[in-house]
């Protein structure tokens, strides 16, 4: 291996960072806590935003662009609203510069200074609802499904590449409805698409809840959620959708005409996922050798690599090559067949195990004679050699088996690494010993989850959908308790 | 019609406002000089991106992401592009708002003053370059092809929707070459991909060319660009492309070990497109209607339309109809079938027609009958009837025909809009009376254009390439000219 990643054993906070910077994903820039997407990284996110768009739009919704800036008075409209994201963010006070008189260089100019301060968004809520306000009168109006694709802003303190960034890009959905009913059934609806898109596509799993009062976003009365496990026990919540009420209408003074001729305020809900996922999807798979991408959002699904001394033997394989990539294209799978001659095949084994590519093929002059090649998989590392015009179909399902084996090898991580617990000593253990999460009776208290967060630096992950719920008595006040619900430590 | 659109005739500015606002493509937005793009406008943006980002990849370029903000002192490293560029901004001063002591509302928190100022990009160039410089080391790192798909601000004082607002959208292409050969070759081929797509999908004929020293980009050593002509008469520059030479490599000490083994300085290219596009293409092609798309680039090409009185007349349509549906979509011809009972027919063709959906039929029960139906195209407002097991094939090739049509169409006024003249009284009749591109000598010298700018508002658009190439006397000044340039008042 020609790159250096420290193993997940030693520092899995490092092994992380040297991954993604190795891989060639993302480093940091010149600008505090903003990062850059670099081209392998970036073809990542562009293959997850097909599949999302892809699915919003079968579900009816229609992308559109509202204003970078947000002017300060907006964020106060809404009062939880503002105390959850009009705090730390990027402020756009003036809009010109100008040479400085003392010939010292450019300036910031104090003739040109704004009258009403401008937020970079942090989120669209407040925008988007002063413009919908335009855009609705009556039940006809109803529903819009919008979505709109952005970079946003929060200043975080404590920055990581993808994980927490200044500067991210995400998607986030912003929905008005006529009816309580149809805006819960649409925020429940996002959370399966996010949910079948994790599972799907990411092969991360993923569990499907709410979040209780004080882990839900700001100026939401339910949020939806979809909870991942990495691979260092540590939660992360991977999209949330959350049904807003009519906290946003009442702010901006929504209104249409119901079909009964009453005016009503709208039902909003709004639903996001960012390049966070790059983030999870790396720590869900990737191994001590490098990333591992799951088939579906891998850009290059299979790569070619010829072992040759001249140049003879690399016409030939080229001819023999050109054969598999053309058929394998016309299967849609993304096939890169590396013949640089500055580079060793070794070195080019090394790079691509690093890079995560699902499938590697190798060729070389006694291949030709025999009519083989050789294939490994990125995932199991494992080899076989095969007769080359077996090639097109072996590859297909190989395709399909890694995307499904990565699967269930993350569900059968995130399966053991539920642990339920009935007492708080037992929570504090496992929480130490083993993480993941530990599903636990809760009391349904604010005071309870603090302090529990407080001993432990666990938070309640979410409140799990579709379980059985059976009552019990909460783990830390021993009150009665409806359900269990999940904790864990979280990124 | 239902919309009240002025007449181009009447004040062609103020129906390019209606036009924009009455057919859902953008609106102004409670921020200054920020636009709001709607679902329909922004549909328009998506198939430009999708054609473009074919083009760029089938080129070899990649994309990535960059900061939104750049620090202050970057711009003042590239000494001509800080005075470009770096002057009406948005600059970002502080990062935390807190609630005001006095109970007022929430303020900028004085203590959370950046130490550096960040300005929202305006272009990109530098947050690049100083990346570049730790991406490039070795020939072998080169070139760099990368894109970025980014919104952008530049604080206009004077803004129209898509045509000149405070911050849009575009791609910006960054690239970095080992020789001044290759990265000239970058510039041409990309105004060559620009005035392919302006053709090709917008139907907008486009002249090729290179800006004079004064309209260049700040920073570059030539501007390629492609320039339109719009109704009105005036020009419309669509895309540039620039060769950066070794400036920006000079300012951010970007070097690499050329092959030889020597240190030298990287070559340059940047190039771009933005949502001023979509003005482009409502003022090429549309009329007093409303808005006339190229078939290549309508979110609908083909809009069905039933006319009925009972359900069971919509039911027996809607039958029929599902199988030109299934087969047009087989062809990949976008189609929507309005069957909503809360509109009349008329008010439907009113409202396809001003958002100019290339297509539309219609059909009722006396079609059914006699197994036919309504084709009306938009762009001539022709309307034929047909056998209903003929649409397919006459769809497909209507659509072809309108999208040639609307090119010729464009093109026979664009080329009717370009007048040579050779005195300066005839110059300033032309621009008086007629409009469009004025082809005239000029004599290479900054002095000349400006006070031909000075005394007629016509700027040199561009000094076009592969024409005929004739020396004469320049227009204003009557000195030696190597070749007629094109000048024109300009959006």
């Amino acid at each position: 291996m020609g790159n250096k990643l420290t193993k997940r054993s030693e520092d899995y906070s490092k092994w992380y960072n040297d991954l993604v910077v190795n891989a060639d994903l993302a480093e940091n820039s010149g600008v505090r806590g903003c990062m850059v997407i670099k081209p392998y990284g970036y073809a990542i996110w562009e293959k997850m935003q097909a599949e999302l768009d892809r699915m919003f739009k079968e579900t009816g919704h229609q992308n559109a662009y509202f204003p970078l800036f947000i002017p300060k008075s907006y964020f106060s409209k809404e009062a939880s609203h503002v105390d959850g994201f009009a705090k730390e963010c990027a402020v756009v006070t003036h809009y010109r510069l100008k040479n400085a008189e003392d010939g010292s260089g450019i300036i910031v100019d104090p003739d040109a200074k704004l009258e009403e301060e401008l937020i970079v968004r942090p989120t669209s809520e407040t925008i988007i609802w002063d413009t919908y306000k335009k855009w609705v009168q009556s039940y006809r109006d109803l529903p819009l499904l919008i979505n709109q694709w952005a970079n946003v802003v929060r200043w975080e303190m404590r920055t990581r590449l993808f994980l927490r960034t200044a500067e991210f890009l995400w998607q986030e959905g912003h929905t008005a409805h006529a009816t309580k009913e149809e805006a819960i059934a649409e925020a429940e609806q996002m959370m399966n698409v996010y949910a079948d898109f994790a599972e799907n596509y990411m092969a991360m799993p993923v569990v499907k809840g709410v979040k209780s009062e004080n882990e839900r976003f700001a100026g939401a009365l339910e949020t939806y959620c979809i909870e991942a496990m990495m691979q260092d026990g540590k939660a992360l919540q991977a999209g949330t959708s959350h049904f807003l009420g009519q906290n946003f209408a009442k702010a901006f003074d929504v209104k249409f005409t119901s079909n009964e001729g009453k005016q009503e305020y709208v039902w909003a809900t709004s639903w996001g996922v960012s390049t966070r996922l790059i983030g999870a999807l790396i720590m869900t798979h990737s191994d001590d050798n490098g990333l591992v991408l799951p088939p579906n959002l891998a850009p290059i699904q299979v790569v070619i690599v010829p072992i040759h001394k001249t140049k003879e033997q690399l016409d030939l394989i080229t001819e023999k090559v050109s054969i598999i990539i053309k058929d394998l294209k016309l299967k849609g799978i993304s096939v890169k067949f590396d013949s640089r001659t500055t580079q060793s095949p070794g070195w080019k084994f090394a790079e691509y195990e690093l890079k995560g590519v699902p499938v590697r093929i190798a060729i070389g002059p006694r291949d030709l004679e025999n009519g083989t090649l050789e294939i490994a998989r990125r995932d199991t590392l494992e080899k076989k050699v095969i007769f080359i015009n077996e090639t097109v179909l072996y590859v297909e399902a190989l395709l399909k088996e890694i995307q499904e084996s990565l699967f269930l090898k993350a569900k059968h991580y995130r399966d053991s690494h539920i642990t339920e617990v009935s007492t708080f000593d037992e929570f504090k253990r496992v929480l130490e010993t083993k993480g993941g999460f530990v599903s636990a009776h809760w009391d349904g208290s604010k005071e309870t989850e603090e302090k529990i967060k407080e001993l432990t630096k666990a938070t309640i992950r979410c409140i799990p959908l579709n379980t059985d719920i059976q009552s019990g008595f909460c783990v830390y006040s021993g009150k009665e308790s409806a359900q269990k619900v999940l904790f864990a430590k979280a990124y």
